[in-house]
């Protein structure tokens, strides 16, 4: 094999494929990038069995072939180049030469042969979504999937398509999180991708209007992003029913400033430490929110103004989940629902419901307290 | 004890002061920073024993006294405090609150009588240094402080102090760092200041030329930096006596640019890991430098220009020690003298003399391999 590219193309793609490469794994070619060479186009990947990642690079091929280079080194080694065009080659026996400017670099290699093949998906159901809307979705539901494997379905996003509405929803037993918009489709199917590939997916998509395709097989999704193909194993089992989990009713509701209320529950969390855990006391009514905490260390308090309607109401939150629901509105002001000490908070926009956060409470031991 | 003061000013204080604090101390009071209110000042001050730093703030006393806070705490409320002002007051039990707009915290301080006394410092000897050179002396010779307590006087750097030059010397058994600067100052006296310091030093200097002030004692150093004094023990014990250890012959000289050097021994060191030693092989001659590297992972060269004058020579290092001194040459180009392949590399300004670095070499084991 011989190719012959641009340093800084390669160096991006190798930053980008590198990120589904196992760092440590008992097949030695999965800490590897797969490089082969064909008819006037280069193929790069990365694969850790579960999420693959691919890339079409635009090269000069003089020779082709394939070969299998450690990650780790040569994202390093193409990193440093020097020149602006860098030349890779290898022999039959793997012995790889990197070349630009004046540096010079002989690795061995592994042979393609003993890189696995990855999944085939395609020719099933697709649909195409502008990345920014993609993105958003994404950002806005992957906070709240599970990271401990005791339900392994919910260590993904449930991604559900009903005509004309795409709807994300992830759930940890402690949150839930639903984001739903509009798109033009007429797929009727749901699915379950792995929080860790959305993760990847994320930081490949762009804030624009460019298209992403998902093709969905059944085993398998791939994301069409630019120039990269990210592709995934679905999970299976049963997701929860989260419709029956959201409370339909609401005795006091208020507006409130995000980044007010960020701030009060940040500021008493101070006295929280993985040893010293307590609940932070929020208390609603009278156009304002009275946000507490107390651990061995001492005792925190602050106030904020909001818009009430409804009952007076007093309720304990992990400061950790309120925290996540409230930064991830990515709004200005927010619009939250109540019904009673003990059923889930609602977080929602102040106009539409674009998404839907669920903060389970936690009980108070008394008022006083 | 009650004051008030900025909120910024105060936040910036206790960044700076924490960095002198214990992270974990048998005795709690040194985990704290000791706030301490008299007459229209209020000192804070953080001490480890080794090393204290001190500032006056400035404030308005309402209640004149003092109190020790857990420093990381203290820190982190102060600052996420919401207004502009903040009121510490702490009644005669430590109970401390403070106050800043809607926000409010108790807790429990420590009584300042458990706080050490730092020692006195004063009417010994003292200089003065613009900020600005300080700075640039202590930056250049900080890399070459050993970092083992093999030979404990060898963790601090030697402060050489004779009519109208200072000398700054580190030296780890591996490098040799001199710097100098013409100083307007009649003493004569040596002493060394452990690296520790020194770190905490640079971080307070300024790059201008406000004056900071050395008070030399007998056992202990005072620098005052603008608001800021920070007062430490010195290190006891003989230092290397570091003339001897210059060689003053030279065969082989040559210039080189700076960056070029150093990206081209950064590029073949990419195949040594911790695992895989291996010297950085450098051939000088016929205006080029040849470098290279070669371990079990491969094989990797490069070259670059330089103006040599003198006997072509073929010397191995260690990777690090060679990048610290050319990183530590803050120079576009610079000047290298050797005296055959056992003899150290001395690393100096193309013009002048402000510093001189010395860099053992490694003996190659055969210079075909």
């Amino acid at each position: 094999m011989k190719i012959t590219c641009d340093k800084q193309k390669l160096n991006e793609a190798v930053l980008n494929i590198q990120r589904a490469v196992s760092t440590k794994s008992s097949v030695p070619a999965l800490e590897g990038i797969l490089i082969r060479a064909d008819e006037g186009t280069v193929l790069l990947c990365g694969y850790d069995l579960e999420l693959g990642i691919t890339t079409i690079l635009d090269c000069r091929v003089e020779e082709k072939g394939s070969v299998v280079l450690s990650a780790k080194l040569f994202g390093e080694i193409v990193r440093r180049l020097p020149a602006a065009t860098v030349t890779v080659s290898s022999d039959e026996k793997q012995m790889t030469t990197i070349q630009s400017g004046e540096a010079e670099y002989s690795i061995v290699g592994i042979p393609a042969q003993e890189y696995p093949e990855l999944p085939a998906v395609g020719g099933e159901s697709s649909l195409k979504i502008p990345s920014g809307i993609l993105r958003s979705m994404i950002r806005q539901t992957l906070f709240a999937v599970a990271d401990t494997d005791a339900k392994p379905i919910h260590t993904g996003t449930l991604f559900e398509l009903e005509p004309d509405c795409l709807r994300l929803v992830s759930v940890d037993g402690y949150r839930l999180a639903i984001r739903e918009e509009p798109i033009g489709c007429e797929l009727e199917t749901s699915f379950v991708v792995p929080g860790k590939t959305l993760a990847e997916v994320l930081k490949l998509l762009g804030d624009d209007d460019t298209k992403v395709e998902l093709q969905i097989g059944r085993r398998h999704i791939l994301f069409s992003i630019d120039n990269y193909t990210v592709i995934s194993r679905l999970l299976e089992g049963e997701f929860l029913d989260y419709r029956a989990a959201v409370p339909n009713d609401c005795t006091t509701e208020l507006k409130v400033s995000t980044q007010s209320f960020i701030g009060s529950v940040e500021r008493v969390s101070l006295l929280i430490t993985d040893r010293l855990k307590s609940p932070v006391r929020c208390v609603f009514g009278d156009g304002e929110i009275k946000v507490s905490c107390s651990t061995a260390i001492g005792r925190a308090s602050d106030k904020l103004e909001a818009r009430i309607t409804g009952n007076a109401l007093e309720m304990g939150f992990n400061n950790r989940f309120l925290l996540d629901a409230l930064r991830n509105t990515e709004c200005d002001e927010v619009r939250v629902q109540l019904n009673g000490p003990l059923s889930p908070m609602r977080v929602l926009p102040c106009e539409g419901k674009a998404f839907l956060f669920l903060v389970l409470p936690v009980r108070l031991k008394s008022s006083g307290e």
